[in-house]
């Protein structure tokens, strides 16, 4: 019986470790988007391989929304901006965008335009401190839910996105979020979601000032767009806060083409990655059209520059991860 | 023979261990700064210390000009700007301050006030891509000497203070540059000179814009000015970037008091050195007098909050590093 178990053991481990050897990327089907990122992956990390690039080298960008998690029916930053709203004093509503965000009123906060919304953002993410801010972002994480899924937002990442991070991290890789959404909003999840840490979370910003008071300093967000880290802001953003090319890049919009392109404009190989929205049973099924997420100039010049597209209804066996809902 | 040798090795490798053990600051005399370096380095590291501080929580953060490396006679980023004023087309110097700078008159460059100085670093520092910024630093420092001393400019980094960044990695730091220099100048000799990497040089810096030129795309520097980092914004520099508070940080002048005191603002344990330039005979001295690395406010309140301050006469048993020059 004792060697039965330990049979039965053994054989365990050896499969495991033999199936882990063999697939990095268990909710990725096998077809050429796998096949391409496996390829990559190893040519760069072969010493033998023409291709080799040095772990120092080895710098993977990602965009957040619509990359590594949803975006649809709203940005979920905005779904933070609302719900924030609608604990505000009623007496503090003063204008129509914040009445519509505070009244779950989608459609009339978004007819206040681009002012109504900076002006809903602005009410929950200025005139307090860093710190207090990560709070109520933390907070609403644990509240909140997902209109549609009913999972808390922080549970619609995708499953296959994550282990293309922990596959890049187990092969040398740093793994970076460049987002246009805001940098001290996303470095709240990113370690527990992502495994990334806040150093290496790069995204939008407003000013933020350092002021003492009564002998305890704090560092306060101002209504101030400090830097929009989106469309040929990404290439600079990766500059500033990395100082190296990346190798691997994954976006889903045109908001990410110029990450792509500065990625694969480099003298060594490197690796595009877009996620495409095609699924509409499991998730949402957009591109060309809409207000989140477009994508146009990425479908057309993308596949001749060689950039790989993820189809979300072919290329990935499940969406979110299993133990969430 | 064999087993003497064998014995001799033997002994060698003993004594290296036990002395890399005993002493990880070798260039430090003993006294009480080294003491209290160890001491905090040794209790944040101890899982069953009540100062434990877990790895990822282990940053530490250092100003450049004047705690890593020497900036007497001029900063020598200046002194970069100025060598390539000597490079430039007699009919491209249409200022006096460039005309002073390319005669190598640092008076005469000096007194055509801040504007001048920012025309001759505009001069060596925009209207060109990152890439081709690099180089020339790059270029600079192979052939540049130090007027004082006739060392490449990157020998004139603080022997003591590689020991303290090399401890501090040791121990499972991760250790960052906050400088008021400029980000993309540092950089370049960051990962030979301090073993620190791109990702980890936070500075003050320009506006890039990403341009695409006969399908090449490139980051161009202009000559406004993006970010100053500078007293309070240290600080802010360090949300941005690193979006943590360090738990040590070192600097040497006012500049760094914003940082330091930041960094002694937490809730946990917390260190703070200031490098005080008191060795004419083997560096410089100066402290609150002066252009370049003022301390009068550190010097003033520094002892009170707990600060700790290395004496360069005092403390550092040498100060540049042996194999050079
Ligand atoms: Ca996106
Ligand atoms: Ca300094």
């Amino acid at each position: 019986m004792r060697f039965l178990l330990s049979l039965f053991v053994s054989f365990l481990v050896t499969t495991t470790a033999s199936m882990s050897f063999a697939d990095p990327l268990p909710s990725w089907n096998a077809g050429d988007t796998k096949s391409a990122i496996i390829s990559f992956v190893e040519s760069v990390t072969d010493p033998a391989s023409d291709s080799y690039v040095t772990p120092a080298d080895r710098i993977a960008v990602f965009d957040n929304d619509g990359t590594l998690w949803a975006e649809q029916p709203i940005y979920f930053q905005i779904a933070f901006a609302v719900d924030q709203a609608k604990k505000m004093d009623p007496a503090d509503l003063t204008s129509d965008a914040l009445k519509a965000a505070a009244a779950g009123d989608v459609e009339g906060m978004l007819a206040t335009g681009k002012s109504g919304l900076l002006e809903i953002l602005a009410a929950s993410h200025t005139g307090m401190s860093v710190t207090d801010f990560k709070a109520s972002v933390e907070a609403w994480l644990k509240e909140a839910r997902h209109p549609d899924t009913g999972r808390p937002y922080d549970q619609m990442i995708y499953q296959p996105m994550l282990e293309l991070l922990r596959y890049l991290r187990d092969e040398g890789f740093a793994t970076y979020i460049v987002s246009g959404g805001g940098i001290d909003f996303i470095r709240v999840l990113s370690p527990d979601a992502y495994g990334i840490p806040p150093k290496q979370v790069v995204g939008s910003s407003l000013v933020s000032e350092y002021i003492v008071a009564e002998g305890a300093p704090m560092l306060m967000k101002s209504p101030e767009l400090f830097f929009n880290d989106d469309k040929a802001g990404k290439p600079v953003a990766i500059n500033h806060h990395i100082g190296q090319r990346p190798i691997f890049a994954g976006g889903n919009s045109d908001g990410d083409f110029e990450m792509l392109e500065w990625t694969t404009s480099g003298d060594g190989p490197a690796f595009a990655l877009y996620v495409h929205h095609t699924d509409a049973d499991r998730e949402y099924a957009y591109d060309r059209e809409g207000h989140i997420g477009v994508l146009n100039r990425g479908l057309d010049e993308g596949p001749e520059r060689g950039w790989v597209f993820a189809d979300m209804a072919k290329d990935w066996a499940v969406i979110f991860p299993a133990q969430a809902q």
